[in-house]
C-alpha cells in the first residue's frame, strides 16, 4: 500500500509498504479516507524529535471498517470510524479512569500510544491507505448516519477537536467565563471554538498570522495582535484585570513574532493574563529534552517559570495531551445535531499523493494554509 | 498593649502598642487566649520580605470575644473563637466563591489579607494580648464547648491544620492513593495527618530532621530521609513507579541538607515522584520577587522548572495559600469528635514575654522546637 | 408608598403602606425600577400556600440604591442592582458552602429566606415603590454600565434565569448531551435557554400552550406538545432511548391538559423519558404538605414516585430552590457580553397599578401572557 | 463441575451442572477459591424476583485464572483475581464513563449485567467450582502478592466493600462531615467502614440486630437501635439538627421490627434524618415490580415518598448499584497497606455442601449470621 515516510529532517515521500494487516484478534482494518495533518507532525519533519527514518506519519485519521478480527464484538465491517489519535488498551489503570491519553498496556515502559509518532509506540500512522486498529472495539468511534456527509467534520475528532476542549476543560472554564487563548493554529481555534460552545462571556485569541485571527473572528472571538504592542496589556483591560481562565496551545516551539524562540514566553504571559484563582489548560506539546534548542534550560526540558507569581495568584495549571474518548462521543452528537461545525478550519482537501508538498506549505505557516485533510481513498 | 514588634533581620521585641479596638461597626475585638509562630512568620523575622519595622506578626490566633460592633449579629461577647489567618470580607467575586484567601476587598489592589503579615494588608498581627477583627461575623470560628480543653488543636484551625488539608486537596488526592509530602515542618505534619485521615493508602514524608521525621512516624507516616541517598528513587519503588499525588511544603527557600538554597529542587523532585496523570498540591510559600537570593531566576520569582517532564506525565499542580473557611467547620468537627488531633505537633507553650527567645531557636531549625504556641493571656 | 398587598385567594390591590426604611446598619433602601411577577407568585395569590393577608408580594427585583447603612461597605447609593431572591447573611454554614437559599440565619428556625413570600421569613416583597435589602452587602449584585439599556434582560438574574440555569446544574448535564425539560412556563424557558448556552446537543421542551412552545422553538428547542399522543415515547425516539439529562419545572401543581392534577406525572414521566444512569434536576416547587389538595398523598407532601425503576436505571435527582448567589455574576457576564437575551420571555410591561388585573390573566395562563414586568418608578 | 443451583422459593441444593470453560477468545476460566453469599442473594432465594429455576448464584467471587483465551493480554494463568459483580464490556458508552454497572453491552436490552443474578443476563454464578470471566482482561482485578493472606478482606471487593463506598460517595460525604447509615447489613457494615475510612467526623448506624449493631461499634460507629424508641430525634439530637449525609443500606424489603413491610419507611426517614442541603446515597435494592408485596404501591415499583420536605430541604439523591471498577483498585491497596480489613464481617467460612444450610440461616437473619464466605477450592 502507499503511505507517507518520513526520510529525515523535512524530507517526506509517498512510498509503497507492506500491507496494514490484522495481526491480533482485538484489531480492526481500516481503509481511510480522511487522515489530516497535524500541527504536532511538524515536530517530526523539522527533525526536532526521535522519530526513526522510515515512519508513517498520520494520528488523525477516519475511514470505512473492512475488516475485523474475531475478537471485536462492536464494530462491524462496512462502519465508517474515527480514530482517537491515542491509542489505549481500556484496561489498565489509566485506562479504566478514563485517562487513555496515557495507557500503560499499549506503549509498555511509557505512558501513553499514539498513530505514527515519535516515542508513542510501534504504531504506524494514517497518511496511508489502510490502518491497523489495535483494540478495535475501543478505539473505534462509529459515526452516524450522516458519517460520509460531515466527513470534513467528524475526522476533526480524532485529535484537534477533543484536544481544543481539552485544553478548555483543564483550565477549569465555567459557562459565563472569560477566555484567552495563545494561539490560533488549529488546535486554538478548536479550544476558542469550545469555549464559545460551553457558553464562555469572552474568548480571546491571541496569533499574529492574518489568516488564523480571520478564522478566530468568524466565530466570534475577539482577536489580539501580539505582533502589534502589548497584548498582555490589552488582555486585562478587556477583562477588567486578567481573563478567568487561559488555555496554552503554542507548545515548546513558541517565538516572538521575529522567529526567535522563548520557550518560557507564553507560559509566563498566560499567568500575567489570568486573574488571581483563575486556571491555566496547558496543550500545546512540552518535551522532556530539545537537544537542538539555542536556549540552555530548553535542552533539559526546562523553562524559567514565574512560579511566584502563579503561586501568589493561586492559579493552577492542568496539563497533557487529550484523552480523546473522554469527549469524542458528546462533540459527535454537537456535530450530528449541527451544533458544532469544526470544518471552517479546512483550508485544503488533497490526495496522499500532494501530501509532501502540503507538508511543505504548512510547515512555513503559508498564508491561507491553515488545515490540511488528505484523502487517501479519493 | 503588649505585643510582640519587628524591629529589622532577626530582631523582634516585646512592646506597648496602642490598644487594639473596634474601629467599624462589623468588627469584633477579641482577647488572644492562644497564638502559634508559624514558619512563614520566619520569612519575614530573616528580613526576606518587604515587612516594615514596628509590624505585629501573628497569623494564627484563637481567644475570647470581648466586645462587638453594632452590625455583628453572630459573635457575641464571650464566645471563644477561631481566627483563619486570611481576612476575608464575605461578599467580593474571590470570598464568595470561597476563596477567602484571595478578598478584593480586605487589601485593597492585591487579592489577600492576613493579620501581621508583609503585602497583606494594614492589620496587625495576634502575638499580642488583644486583636481587632474586621467582618467579625464571617471572620470568626466560634467554638463549640469543649474550646478550652482542647485549645491546643482548636487553634491549629487558624493556619496550618486546613493549610495542610489544603496540600492533600489541591493534590486532588482520592482516599486509597499514595501521598509523598516534602517537608516535614508543622504544615508538612499536618498534610499528612491529613491525607491519614482522608484515606490514604501510603503517606510519605520526605524531610533531614530527625524531630519532625518522628513525628511523621508517629502518626504512621512511612518517612524518608533525604539527607541520606536517592529519596525520589525511594519513592518510586515505594510506590511501584510514583506516588498518585505529592504535596510541597517547604516553599522558596528550599536548600539541601548542606543549606544551599535550590529553589527548584523541591518542584522538580515532585514531577519526577509521582506518577502520569498525578496531581501536585503547592503550598510552600514562593515569591514573585526575592531581592536577596543567591539565584538569579530566584531574584525575580522564576524557578527554572522541568515542564517538559510535567507536561510529558500529563500532571497538575493547583497553588496559593489556604482559603481556611472552606475547611475550618468540617475540621473543627474532626476535633470535636476526636478523630483528629493536631496539637501533636506542639513542642513549646510559651509566655508572650517568651516569644523573642521562642524565634530565634525556632529560626535555627533547632531540634525539638517544631511549634510554638505562645499564650498572651496567661 | 405603594405596593401590592395579598388580601385573600386570587384578590390583590395596589395598598399604601409604610414604607421601606433602614432598618439595620447592615441594610441598603433602593428605589424598584423592575420586578415581576413570578409563577410562584401564583401559590400564593391561589391561596395554596400559608401567606398572610397584608403580605407585600414580589422577589424578583431590581433597581436603584437610595440609601445604605452605616455598615455597607461596597455598595453605593445611585449603584443600579439586581437582588436575588433568596436573602442570605453570608456567614452561616449554608451560606459558606454556597447555599445562599438555605441560609439559616435571616429566617430563624428554617432554612432559606426571600422577600414577599410564604415561610420565607419576615421580608416584604418589592412590587412595591421601595425595598429593604437586609445585609447589603451580600445580597446585591451591582450592575454593569449597561444596567438601564438591558433592564428587562438583567432583572432576570433575580430569580429565573438562575432558576433555570440551577435545574440544568442540578441534573448534571455536561455540553453535548441531551436534556429534556418538563415545563415551558418562564423557568422552563431559562431552563431551555441556559442549556443551549451551555451547549447541549439536543434540547427538547415538553409543554402545550402553544405560545410558550412558540416561545421555546425560537431559541432553537425541539418542543414536544404532551397534550398530543404519547410525549415520553416521542423523547425516547428522539434521544435514541432516553435523553442524558432531565429538568422538572412544572412543581406540585402539575396536571393533564384537562385541568386534572396529578401530582406525581411529571416526576414519574422524568424517569421513563431519562436513560439509564442519568440525571434529573428538580426546580418545580414541592412542598411539605398541601391541604386544599385532592390527593391523599399530595396533601401530606408525598407522591406515589417510582423509585424502583428510578433505582434499577441508577439515575439521581437534585433539587431545591436555586442559590442566586452561585451563578448571578457569571450570568450578567453572559448578558453584558451578549452571549444571553433572558427578556426574549416577555410579553408585558406594566404600571405597579396594573398589577392586579396581570395577576388575573397571568394565573388563566392566558395565551400570550408568558412573563410580566412592573416598572414601580416609571 | 458442582454448583449451588435454585430450585424455587427456599430451595437451593448443590447439584453437578456443565463445566465453566471458555467460550470467547476474550474469556478467562477461574478456579473459585472464596466465594460470599450476598444479601441480594436471599430476594432470589425467597423467590421475591424472576429468577429461574437451575440459575447458579453467586456474584461476590474470587479465585486463580485456570485458562485464558487467546485474546487475553493482561491476566495470565496462575494469577489471583477477584471478579467484580458487574460484567462491563469496557467500550460501550456507560462503560467509558465508569458505569460498568451499567454496562450496553453484556446484558442487550438492558443496562447492567452479573453474575449468577435475575434480570442480569446469561451468566452463571460462582458458587460454584468454576466461573467463565467474559472480557477476562477488563472483568479481572488482579491482586498483589499478599492475595492468599488476605484473601478474606479481598473477596469483599467482588462487592461489598465497593457496594458500601459507593453509598458514602453517592451520598456526597466529605471528610469532616457526619453520615447516617440505615440497615447494618453487610454493605451498611462496609458503608460504615467506607465513612470511617474517608475522614467522616461521625457515623451512625441504625439497626436493630444486636450481633450487627456490635459490629458496627467494634469499627467505631455510633449505634441506634431502631426497635427502641425515636430513632429519627436520637440522630437529630446527636448531629445538632441533622445528619450532613445519609445512606440507604436496606432495600426494598424494608420492615419494622415487628416484621410488617414498609417500603417507603427507610426513604422518608432519611430525608426527616438529614439536614437541609444534604445528600443521600441509596444502595439498597429497589425493584420496578414486587408482584408478591402487599403494598399496593410496592406491587408496581413505587413507594409514596415525602418529596415535598425532601424538595423543600433542597437534599439530593443518587442511586443505583455500584460501578465496582471505580473503586476496586483503591480499595485493593487500602488493604495491602493495612488501611482496611473489611473482613472483620465474616462470620462463617464453608465448604460448597454446606451452602443450603447456610442459606437458611442466613435468610433467617439468624444471630451471630452476618457473612458466609464459601470456599469451593478447599
Amino acid at each position: 500500500m502507499k503511505a507517507l515516510v518520513y526520510n529525515g529532517p523535512r524530507d517526506v515521500s509517498i512510498e509503497n509498504v507492506p500491507d496494514a494487516r490484522i495481526e491480533r484478534p482485538t484489531d480492526i482494518l481500516v481503509k481511510i479516507t480522511a487522515t489530516n495533518i497535524c500541527g504536532s507532525d511538524l515536530h517530526m519533519y523539522e527533525g526536532r524529535t526521535s522519530a526513526p527514518r522510515g515512519l508513517v506519519f498520520g494520528h488523525e485519521n477516519l475511514g470505512e471498517v473492512v475488516e475485523v478480527g474475531p475478537a471485536v464484538d462492536r464494530v462491524k465491517v462496512g462502519d465508517r470510524v474515527c480514530l482517537p489519535f491515542n491509542i489505549g488498551c481500556g484496561f489498565c489503570k489509566n485506562c479504566e479512569a478514563g485517562f487513555t491519553g496515557f495507557c500503560l498496556t499499549a506503549n509498555p515502559g511509557s505512558a501513553g500510544a499514539a498513530y505514527g509518532y515519535a516515542e508513542m509506540g510501534p504504531y504506524r500512522g494514517g497518511q496511508a491507505e489502510y490502518l491497523r486498529v489495535p483494540y478495535g472495539d475501543f478505539n473505534s468511534l462509529v459515526l452516524p448516519p450522516d458519517a460520509e456527509d460531515k466527513e470534513l467534520d467528524y475526522v476533526m475528532l480524532a485529535d484537534i477537536f477533543p484536544t481544543g476542549w481539552h485544553a478548555v476543560e483543564l483550565s477549569g472554564m465555567q459557562p459565563g467565563e472569560s477566555v484567552v487563548i495563545y494561539g490560533a493554529g488549529p488546535v486554538g481555534l478548536m479550544a476558542a471554538l469550545s469555549a464559545t460552545i460551553r457558553g464562555a462571556s469572552q474568548v480571546i485569541v491571541v496569533d499574529r498570522h492574518p489568516d488564523r485571527l480571520r478564522l478566530a473572528a468568524s466565530i466570534g472571538a475577539i482577536v489580539v495582535d501580539d505582533s502589534k504592542g502589548d497584548h498582555v496589556g490589552q488582555i486585562l483591560e478587556l477583562t477588567g484585570g486578567g481573563a478567568d481562565r487561559g488555555c496554552e496551545c503554542v507548545g515548546y516551539q513558541c517565538h516572538d513574532h521575529h522567529g526567535h524562540e522563548h520557550p518560557n514566553a507564553t507560559m509566563n504571559d498566560l499567568v500575567a493574563s489570568v486573574r488571581a484563582t483563575g486556571g491555566l489548560g496547558i496543550i500545546g506539546v512540552f518535551v522532556p529534552e530539545d537537544p537542538q534548542s539555542a536556549d540552555e534550560l530548553a535542552r533539559q526540558g526546562q523553562i524559567a517559570f514565574d512560579l511566584g507569581q502563579f503561586w501568589f495568584k493561586g492559579q493552577f495549571m492542568r496539563t497533557g495531551q487529550a484523552d480523546v474518548k473522554r469527549y469524542n462521543r458528546r462533540l459527535a452528537e454537537l456535530i450530528r445535531h449541527g451544533r458544532a461545525k469544526p470544518s471552517f478550519i479546512v483550508s485544503h482537501q488533497l490526495k496522499l499523493e500532494q501530501a509532501p508538498e502540503a507538508y511543505r506549505h504548512f510547515d512555513e505557516r503559508e498564508n491561507g494554509w491553515t488545515k490540511v485533510v488528505l484523502r487517501p481513498a479519493a
